[in-house]
């Protein structure tokens, strides 16, 4: 399976490039993925030194294949509430929402960040599925007044512990009073974006949404010639830490058929409402028949044969010699000298904690599930 | 910005892989992009072998990624038909129809060709967008009585002028008697398939529409086996027998914001029907404005340095300085013996077939218009 680690990769303008593309090649860029339809560095090609870097100081990442979606115009409050299977009510302007969109039959289609910005308009900050039209098809069948569109928005992240002090340096003192979520409109030196304390690791840190593709390099440029002392460097979100973290992989730890219950989302799902949202049916007869079949769970695997890349596919849990689940992620943590996992697996099992067996990249291995996150 | 073409693309669970994976790889898979969130083969290690197996010989391609969405159900003419902007009253089963897929603007939002299976079951044969939620999205919200998935089905195409002899020896004398995009529900030794006379080249072939993800390899390997005495080998869809055929790339020669008339789909667009289907007022008021903004028109351009690589994005056409329109790919052509491209341009400037200046590997050149397809 793994033969693929050295194919390369065929660019073509199907897949676009991102505003910081110079500069990440400048970096070393070394290895890559295709999210929505977009360039996402993966490594400059020194995974051990990333992660410390991550762990340890502030690493800088292109993420601009989180794209956002827009909605906006006088119905925009009850579209994006349909479009969520969260309660909004009670969301404020400067404030972001970790949400489920899911579909008719409550399967999960992606799970955005919610921006609530500036009267009726929001961006949906997204995993990596054309939610473009899905919200299009949506807000036109249903009526709905709004303009949805992508606009040119890409966001470049600040990660790690060091990451508050030099966005304090580049924007003022007043950002350390930003709630996790919480963002403001703002600019560096007139390249304008909008600054938010989030970020797919659990290391603390901001991102910059730049709204001005044009300007990308420079905002990059300028970022790294201020984070030179606090030993900034390239990197991306990180396999190891985002499995020690939870952080889930839409697509990767979900399947195309699973709910939100069972992608560890459950508290983001409110089934108790008044709300009208798209899927709520469903998902309320998931709570009515007792809940999911499969929970999220961690694994502590006997395996010390991995490394730091992903695994290409998921692959079969077991458990007397029953499949049970699927494991979709699997890494040796540092911080906690383990082999450590992340799986779907049958609910009863996964509330009982028991010992299943995994496919790891060498062959079976025994593993006892685990709540999560691990760290 | 070629500097893309040395990198390593990174697979995780979220992009899958194809059942025809192990095959590939001992064919000397070499170069992959990722299309629909899978795998999708681009080289073997040598394009102009590829390339002159594709004109003289037989080429096997993994086009997994081509993905289905099947509609089925009491109400799926209807639904298929208000999510086809071709009218489809006389397509009969067994046929192929290829059709745009429109959203409420009249944006093209995919290039699929429609199956018409037994009944009232059909499948879009999809390009890179995620249109099983967009269908599952307008299927929801309109109320139509159907199904909508992505069934396990993955295209293994056979490409070449001796593609037909060696189909008919592992199918069957009949299967010359399939007119273009027709097909059947067939087995190759009790591998469920649909036959189709199909492919993304101009040179005839064949699809084998695998029903069975399982057997993908089994299925690869009778082919290849069979294929021996039409000197048969690996290939991948080929870049420049696509240009000098002038076949579509969606999301690659159109942009986010492309109508069917700008991009080559006119024929295929009816406008003056009783049937509704979604985007019918806005491609009307196209038409009623006189046609679209742009089109899509061939180059023949004076510059001997491109080579037989996708160019990384879209890059400017220019008319007396003025940016016209956009260049989306540019190859050598190994029978014309010249360099030749694909543009979206000023619909005027095409109509006059103007000579213009384009962005080429190694910068400007001048290039005339010209009609398509090359050959």
């Amino acid at each position: 399976m793994h033969t693929l680690r050295m194919s390369r990769i065929t660019i073509s303008p199907r897949i676009r490039m991102t505003p910081f593309h110079e500069s990440t090649v400048a970096a070393g860029l070394s290895d890559l993925t295709v999210y929505n339809k977009m360039v996402l560095p993966t490594s400059y090609g020194d995974l051990k030194a990333e992660y410390d870097r991550l762990i340890n100081g502030v690493a800088l990442w292109d993420v601009s294949a989180e794209r956002q979606v827009e909605v906006s115009g006088p119905d925009a409050d009850a579209c994006v509430q349909y479009l969520t299977s969260r309660d909004l009510g009670k969301q404020k302007e400067g404030q972001g929402y970790y949400v489920a969109m899911c579909d008719h039959a409550g399967r999960i289609l992606n799970d955005p960040v919610l921006l609530k910005l500036s009267g009726n308009r929001y961006w949906f900050s997204l995993a990596d599925s054309d939610m473009l039209y899905w919200c299009r098809a949506i807000a036109a069948e249903k009526g709905f007044d709004v303009e949805v569109c992508e606009p040119d928005v890409s966001p470049l992240a600040l990660q790690g512990p060091k990451a508050e002090d030099l966005v304090a340096e580049l924007f003022g003192e007043h950002i350390r009073d930003l709630r996790y979520f919480g963002f403001i409109e703002t600019d560096l030196d007139g390249i304008p974006l909008v600054l938010c304390r989030s970020g797919w690791s659990k290391q603390g840190g901001f991102e910059l949404f730049l709204q001005d593709g044009s300007r990308g390099n420079e905002l990059y440029q300028k970022v790294l010639t201020a984070g030179e002392k606090y030993d900034i460097g390239p990197g991306a979100p990180n396999h190891v830490e985002r499995v020690e973290s939870a952080l889930l992989s839409w697509g990767g730890d979900t399947t195309p058929e699973s709910n939100p219950f069972e992608s560890g989302m459950g508290r983001f799902v409110h089934t108790d409402t008044d709300v009208d949202y798209i899927g709520k049916e469903a998902l309320q007869a998931i709570v009515a028949n007792g809940g999911p079949e499969r929970l999220l769970c961690g694994l502590i695997v006997e395996d010390e044969t991995v490394d730091a890349w992903p695994l290409p596919a998921r692959t079969p849990v077991r458990h007397n010699g029953e499949e049970v689940g699927t494991m979709s992620a699997i890494v040796h943590s540092h911080r906690m000298d383990k082999t450590i996992a992340l799986a779907q697996v049958r609910r009863d099992l996964v509330e009982q904690g028991e010992v299943v067996q995994v496919e790891g990249p060498a062959g079976q291995a025994s593993a006892t599930i685990t709540s999560l996150p691990f760290l």
